[in-house]
């Protein structure tokens, strides 16, 4: 089968990186174009890159010249990992020049005919996608707390309905990217605070469970409250989270409908796809960053600590890895679904 | 003024050290024995105690020698740091023989006549230790946790009406003792579970705020809920807390209540007393426990991020020392305060 | 092809889990006896072990019972993690009772007939198992840092005669094993001491490096001096290591000495075995624990900043695995070449 | 006692803040002036300085107006934390303005008339500022790293004659400054590179070991070779060492050495003078940054593990707070000393 070319905006950075890392070997994609800032186009991408993953550079990618974000391009398909300061601007020039534009970049989550994709979870928004003005679409993932949170949440709300949702995250450093957070201010640290990140998360939740005619995108009707904090951790997003149902589901149950939840990246069998998106673990001290990112190659949301909560009715622990699921993993499973789905052909 | 000879039990382990670190130089209380577990008795104390204070051993302590549990000790007042497996019946043998037991184990804390004191809040509830049998008394303080959150909530209680709190606890290392936490468990980690803290929390809270008649303790009516997570921190647990109270003060309100609270330790200038017991910080990423738990030489209750919530009403993130107001300190600072109200004589 | 069976002792600890984890699906070895303290004996693993690794436990392993170290072994082969206090005397027993031993454990690293072998560097030591009494034998993996250290000086004293080498350590905590160092030692903190680990570097390595006529073993004569600190890191042992060479050869040929470096294990293409056992970057900053252990699956030595040193002739700092090839990984390597070589049938 | 009047150079940045924090309440100097970059000048203090130190900002500071430096400034002496990209320009011009210049950059340091003062070390290398062409002076303090290291090494040069100096160092991140080194390079990891590091130590430690005949300085004739990582400890420098001697001491009159060393800061009880500026410890694990920096207020630098090496000659371990008697506070004490030998008057 021939690949899809495609090209990976922001290639130099954090997230470009892990793109690169995650398509490397991919069997529907081809990384064919790498594009970043004016400053680093026309370097070979192993000097233009401060490349920071445990694996090596991809001998495919490393001598690749990297193009500048105001040139054209040739892939249909361009996964970006652009800076907020530049990707809103960016995205809309390529969508209008034709191209599929699957982001992880937060510029266009909140417009009102943008997706924010989990394919196991809202792949009726595609349809959302007819509504963009442009020949190219954007696509995008959501922020990568929000991500384990709608997809734990996703089973729940279908069949009990939720009715409101308190949430406190301590997040790893990789999610402020490179140089990102400084050692001095999370050493043996925990700073309360992330720029925006309450914000997002209380937004993007109910867009993402909310429902599509076709026409427009309406949230779900259900509150949530986030507090964020960042911990020193490298990666690995953990979240207490505290909930209403409609319903009154024991926590039998309610840890059965999680563990049983599929959509069409299992059905399909995508290739980036975990098998099971949503791990339960019984034991008493689970998820931990350390011990659990790794789990369904860091696809899958694990949710621990299923009990009752005295004042909302349930209370989880919920862990995935933010740069894998949170970010560059979710985005490629969203291209991988729109090819499924006849979105981009190859 | 001639000081009253004081009792550390438990004196070798992480709560005992700290417990000699504060009393060093103490105005009002002179170390005279130290007792530990039969193993260390009879040694210097400099050979028993593993030390781990970033002071050294104070010059009058460090030769003196240990004694054992099971001795008949002179002082009228003992300091317990003992561990939970051998508090409970050690602590109530000393008070049988006529001492004043001044805990900081939970054994006792949920005994029916036993007060958990924190004297700017419920100084009132020493009332009960009339109704202990014993010619000695037993006061214990809060675990840690419950203290900074207790403390922060009182003066919102008193003026508003609490009717609920979700908490999420971020808490330090030392809080598990020494050896406690591996480093394998919780370098680069988070462990979303230390074992009973959470029931600790959601009981002491409301026996704390509760109200004292003189022959029994009656817990306040509201209900509190608690996530509880380790991070890799050494010193400074953080909480995110959201609430709700009967009243519908402004942020400001709300501030400003915190901010001018006191008690009798205050109004006394009590050695330990911090001036302000609660500092409210305006600063968008604070509190945090590498910056503020020196804040009133680690006494103080920080809160910082008071704001709305869209499902509980409020929302707020507390920090404070763990180890010194929410462990040895808060214990010393109960003795200051039997001191000044007569329960304890020179 | 049948497998050999293996068993494992000292199955619960920590590194007989990264025994486990690295035998699962191997080639030539199957794990069919879990050996452990009679405490665990009789339960089955998954309950008997505290496992501590990212991946779960295989599931061929998972409902084994768990053995006794006192009962009969029926495999010919036995992997010993076991614990320094009782594998000195179970090891013997087993050697006696006719099993090849293949230990990670210290206890007879020093034995005149036991050799300390790195397959890659030192085979011709296998000789002196010959001279061992027992039917079966015993072979032993170096220490941890030794592994790296040796490794790297193997090629350089071959060919240009070591006459002093100058190292410090910055050890990882997955040293210690489990639970091993406390966090409260540890977290943003440097402890400049390991109990035993210098007299271990110092000695081993002339022993590994030096020569065996078949009856006896004869330590190179060089000296090494050690300083061993302890970092809060979970996975990766750094050095930094200063050495005189009786030639004089430029960084250059030294650089292409330890890349062009291979052995047995790479010949025979043995399974555990790394392509390329020493790793030589240019890069300044590397090698780092956090951005190198995988390499070659964490079974290579990394060696950077290659220069000269104006006491000592060079510097250069190595660091690599110290679970994987620093201890189960070496173990099992050794294992594939006693095979390769004939001293193990299936 | 009227005091003296003095600017901080580099306000903002965090030696300047640590400037600013240990001369609070200083016996001797008023901070009057503070100045830093033009983007900072005409701030209120609070304002312009990202404040990181754990005590809040000094009351008298927080308001003053920050100056621009490029301004005429009225102190006679000044404390420079500037950044290396602006300090040995700016520091000439202040200089030639008639300014006592007490810098902590290193710009000037390896100037031929600049000297690089410890003063219990080579407070006869004061001599040298006659021949600077200026009409006021500059003074440097040495490299973080080297402080503890040439301190350690005087006693022992002095006495018995050194003849080489093997170190490796492990540093705080806070030696990098603000941001300085990203949290992403050095949670649970080592980076075993700083960039110019070895290269002060090799050259700075004979400088301040050598000889001033008040026309010039000339190194001592011993060799230093130095291996700088950094480790992921908030503040406190490590250093393993090896040297040799040309006489023969034993273990015990080296420990006598370092232990009862002391210069004149000791002699005339300057305000920041340790009182012991070498302490000596026999515990087998120290020193430790976590347990050991605030000795002496942070003006300490302590050595543990004395003892032989069998390269060398003799091993030990050292560390010392790198921002206090490392940084800001080596400069305050040289500035205390200037004026105790009339350098400067009020």
């Amino acid at each position: 089968m021939k690949k899809i070319s495609v090209a990976v905006l922001g290639a130099t950075g954090t997230v470009g990186q892990k793109f690169i890392t995650l398509l490397d070997g991919h069997p529907l994609f081809d990384v064919a174009e790498l594009v970043a800032s004016p400053r680093s186009a026309g370097k070979a991408y192993r000097d233009a890159a401060n490349w920071k993953q445990p694996q090596p550079i991809p001998a495919t990618i490393a001598d690749k010249t990297v193009k500048s974000l105001d040139q054209k391009l040739e892939s249909p398909v361009l996964f970006s990992g652009l800076d907020a300061s530049v990707a809103g601007e960016a995205e809309t020039r390529f969508a209008e020049a034709g191209h599929m534009v699957i982001s992880n970049s937060r510029n266009h989550r909140m417009d009102p005919n943008v997706p924010i994709i989990i394919p196991e979870v809202n792949p009726d928004h595609f349809k959302i996608l007819d509504t963009q003005p442009t020949t190219g679409k954007i696509v995008t993932n959501s922020n990568c707390s929000t991500m384990f949170l709608a997809m734990a949440l996703a089973p729940l709300h279908r069949k009990y309905g939720l009715t409101k949702v308190q949430v406190t995250t301590l997040q790893a450093v990789s999610g402020g990217g490179y140089p990102g957070v400084p050692s001095l201010d999370i050493l043996g640290n925990v700073v309360p605070y992330i720029s925006g990140e309450e914000e997002k998360i209380e937004i993007e939740a109910v867009k993402i469970l909310g429902s599509c005619d076709g026409k427009s995108l309406t949230p779900a009707d259900f509150t949530v409250s986030a507090q964020c904090t960042r911990v020193p951790v490298i990666d690995g997003h953990t979240e207490t989270v505290a909930f209403g149902l409609a319903a009154n589901p024991s926590i039998e149950e309610v840890a059965e409908t999680l563990r049983s939840f599929t959509g069409i990246p299992q059905e399909k069998q995508l290739p980036s796809a975990p098998r099971q998106p949503i791990i339960v673990t019984d034991e008493p001290d689970r998820p931990q960053p350390a011990r659990d990112i790794l789990l369904e190659n860091g696809m899958a949301t694990i949710v621990g600590r299923l009990r009752t909560c005295p004042i909302m009715g349930y209370k989880m622990v919920i862990m995935g890895h933010n740069t894998v699921r949170g970010a560059a993993g979710a985005a490629i499973l969203n291209a991988e679904t729109l090819h499924a789905l006849g979105y981009i052909q190859a």
